[in-house]
């Protein structure tokens, strides 16, 4: 069935039926507007963009993967805060000859995630249009004040959790070689693109202990964040290509680009954190309750000293970092 | 200048630098998310998508007029809840052969109302994108629990805020004519098309009143968001022709179209709500608070009676209502 057979409505009434209803949701899919329990006297919304042939390409995504993504995408701007989500308001742009059992699997990619991270989609709107494209907004909450980009201090240790590089690897290799790309190495590094895993749990324990004292999702490249954080905490920073924590998958995969995806590639969705020196022994305290190893890749400068990357030997090298830029640049 | 020179962040911090900081704001623009305060225990969030060349067309908006209507419409969802707005999360997906002045009248005209009507502009995201398109969230609260569209009995008043029909007659003047159609009557129907008046001060004194059983806002047209009331309510309805509310340059600009517009036409972000009869009378006391004339239009009647217009006559009329919808329908 096409979607212009079922119509608007009727995709919003699937849609709500398919939905459960979530705690603390008083009106939810349905009517104007949505109504919502805040349990602090504080909440958190982020939002997210994602338009095909910008952000994803249909021919390398199933509507399942996409769905997940969007929202995962969400929840790491959150976990970034040290927040953990409640309620998603997602907004879709759909191209009329699309199958409506595509849009229901892309309902269902989101739904996985929802569920596991304890999410209600508690609102939206739809529309017909030229290209598809998702407009997702996460509500969270934090017990705690939000760990900004602003907090570094020169002297920081910076931290990275999980691996870099294998997003960005993941989706050349799919572009490549399409989805059924033979071994288990691009299997796993074509999965770290298709389903990145929100980093909430680290994000939160992070926040709670009060040890990060600045904190970003790597989404654009390791370096684009990092000057995201570092003008946002007039710092400078020295980041040490050996102690770039690196997946197996990747190491094999990676070939002669050697470093350039974990430093560059983007859509990591790992955090990024600092720290004071002193608090490194109470980071190894919390270590366990993370759920996700971390590295320590370098440290923050005086802003006057900029950013520089220190290569296998030892030197300074050249960057041509420079971060994805919607308006600039053409994926 | 355009777009693509300015670049993504440097766009974000225009806007950041000429958006005031709102009260309550924590944390707003330029971080992962958002940190906002949370008045009562509950908020209540909306959000409305527009693209172009379906819910608009940039050969007969400005993109001041186009910023007024996207917070507009969000405005009015939320007054059909009868709660007050405070903040604002906006994405869009940018042609990155737009001018940046454009972008920032769009921004302008967002802003005059945010500050008309005490929101804050918290966040969102950009991208480009072959098509201009919008989406805005707005977050609000309320003193009471909201009005649904579920709450209308049978033998229920029917009542609409303002006049209806202007919005769709002023959207056919500015195609036949362009926006510099000449007397006034069409100036003012067309000034009702670009920047319609979201009826925030009587949804929310409705509500506060607890006299509003069931409200929505006109948006796809009185007969089909009637239908929604209906629906939800599980009632159905009787509306007399003779009893809707027009504007004098309505009256004099129709012609041959009548009731059409005013019926079925869109667009007009009135409210329709339902009211106990024997509530009559209080209506009529905290009448000058709304700030905006009311008109009986209606009664609720068993829903297996399914909905009735009564024309002038006195004779039911047959109908060819029905809504748009963005699947279905080309505008």
């Amino acid at each position: 069935m096409q979607l212009k057979e079922l119509g608007e409505f009727g995709l919003i009434e699937r849609i709500r039926q398919a939905t459960p209803r979530g705690r603390g949701v008083r009106i939810g899919i349905g009517d104007d507007a949505a109504w919502l329990d805040c349990r602090n006297r504080t909440f958190l919304i982020t939002s997210d963009l994602l338009i095909e042939g910008i952000h994803f390409n249909l021919k390398w995504t199933s509507f399942y993967a996409l769905g997940y993504k969007t929202l995962a995408v969400n929840l790491s701007d959150l976990a970034a805060m040290g927040a953990s989500p409640a309620y998603l308001i997602l907004s879709l742009g759909i191209p009329v000859d699309f199958r409506v059992e595509d849009v229901e699997q892309f309902y269902r990619g989101i739904r996985v995630l929802a569920s596991r991270s304890g999410v209600a989609l508690v609102g939206g709107d739809t529309s017909a249009s030229t290209r598809f494209f998702i407009n997702a907004c996460v509500v969270g909450h934090s017990a705690q004040r939000p760990v900004t980009r602003g907090g570094a201090k020169a002297g920081d240790d910076l931290y990275v959790t999980g691996t870099l590089g294998d997003s960005a690897l993941g989706m050349k290799l799919l572009k490549e070689r399409g989805a059924r790309a033979g071994n288990r190495n691009h299997a796993y590094l074509i999965s770290r693109h298709r389903f990145p895993s929100p980093r909430l749990t680290a994000g939160a324990t992070l926040a709670r202990a009060g040890i990060a004292r600045a904190m970003i999702d790597v989404s654009d490249g390791l370096l684009q964040d990092l000057t995201h954080v570092c003008k946002a905490s007039r710092v400078g920073a020295v980041i040490w290509e050996e102690a770039l924590p690196l997946s197996r998958a990747y190491r094999t995969a990676a070939g002669k680009k050697g470093l350039l995806y974990a430093l560059t590639g983007g859509e990591d969705y790992e955090l990024l954190f600092s720290l004071r020196r002193r608090d490194r022994s109470r980071l190894e305290t919390i270590g366990r309750r993370l759920t996700v190893p971390v590295a320590r890749i370098g440290t923050c400068v005086p802003a006057r000293e900029g950013i520089t990357v220190i290569n296998r030997r030892g030197r300074p090298q050249a960057l041509s970092t420079a971060g994805f830029d919607h308006f600039r640049d053409r994926r």
